[in-house]
């Protein structure tokens, strides 16, 4: 998405050997406009899959998820990190391991708002290990709901993150794909969503 | 907000003597029209404020703040609970008890994004005693930003939350008002937005 990609070289910030910052338009202060036009990509590539929810995790992932799940017509799920009292369903949990946070968090979704019916995307603002995303996946299966895809806005192509989620048979869509950080420049790789264009145009 | 109300009426959970929980829309699970109404509802009474950003609190505060600044045109702002490594910019910082979660948490914002220049509309779920918009307030004033007033999605009336914003001469809105729970019925006052329509039609 070369909108996205021009922002995160205007805007983004490389940190040590493979950390991108990108708080002035997305993990902190947040560009709705941006994340209005990364909705209508994922809506897209996704509009003909049958999704019935959209299932991110908090916090990062809620603002391009809302937007997602908007042009889907769909509710969206944010998974929690912290339990609270009012959490007092039957849980879906699992661990995921936070890479930037260096913190391993039970991720959990309340069981009554994933069911075998749906058929979910997965939505997230970063990918590097894929902790995140798996995790989702994880509670997605435990509701013997359907995983369709995964849709990153930023994928760091040189870990571990798209190669683990490819080999569960998922559909990837980052719609940034960073194969490096080369002399303090960052390089893209050609990015899920130009890659559908130019099959589906 | 009569839709607001209406939905509370619907799908929220009367917990214990207190609690309200509400994640069937709003706190896990999350209706985007409900939000986009919402967004639109505090356009109506701060679009002559001349408000330059939306600040709200991960993660819950994210979608109806999301929708309000798209409405203002206006970034929006979520303060963090927890230190990342990606945050290396000098922040500001304040203190904020979750009733909800019975834990005490570090928020913060980074300096460079809140200015002495910026009118600040502060966006938030749930109003209880009134700390997170009071810690919110706090590092708004030590960026010494001017805060315009408090959105708020549902307000408990009784408790002390509202009484203390009052106390610091901010404009309130709360979209639906808890004045009690009684008999296991949600009983509303005045939401402050009917109240502004009243005096402005």
């Amino acid at each position: 998405m070369k909108l996205l990609e021009d922002r995160i070289i205007t805007d983004g910030k490389i940190l040590g050997q493979d950390i991108l910052k990108v708080d002035q338009f997305l993990t902190h202060q947040v560009d709705y406009q941006l994340m209005k036009a990364i909705g209508e990509r994922f809506y897209d590539v996704y509009k003909s899959s049958g999704i019935t929810k959209v299932v991110t995790i908090e916090a990062s992932g809620i603002a391009p998820a809302l937007y997602t799940a908007a042009n889907l017509n769909v509710p969206m799920i944010f998974a929690k990190k912290a339990k609270n009292i009012t959490m007092n369903d039957e849980l879906l949990t699992t661990e995921v391991f936070s890479f930037t946070k260096q913190i391993t968090s039970t991720v959990s979704i309340s069981k009554q708002f994933l069911t075998k019916n749906d058929r979910v995307l997965i939505i997230d603002d970063f990918l590097a290990n894929g902790q995140a995303a798996l995790g989702l996946l994880d509670l997605i299966e435990q509701a013997q709901a359907t995983p369709v895809g995964v849709g990153i806005v930023i994928e760091k192509s040189f870990q571990t993150g798209r190669t683990r989620i490819l080999e569960k048979g998922l559909k990837m869509t980052s719609l940034a794909r960073i194969s490096a950080f080369e002399d303090g420049k960052i390089k893209f790789a050609t990015a899920d969503d130009a890659a559908f264009d130019a099959l589906t145009k």
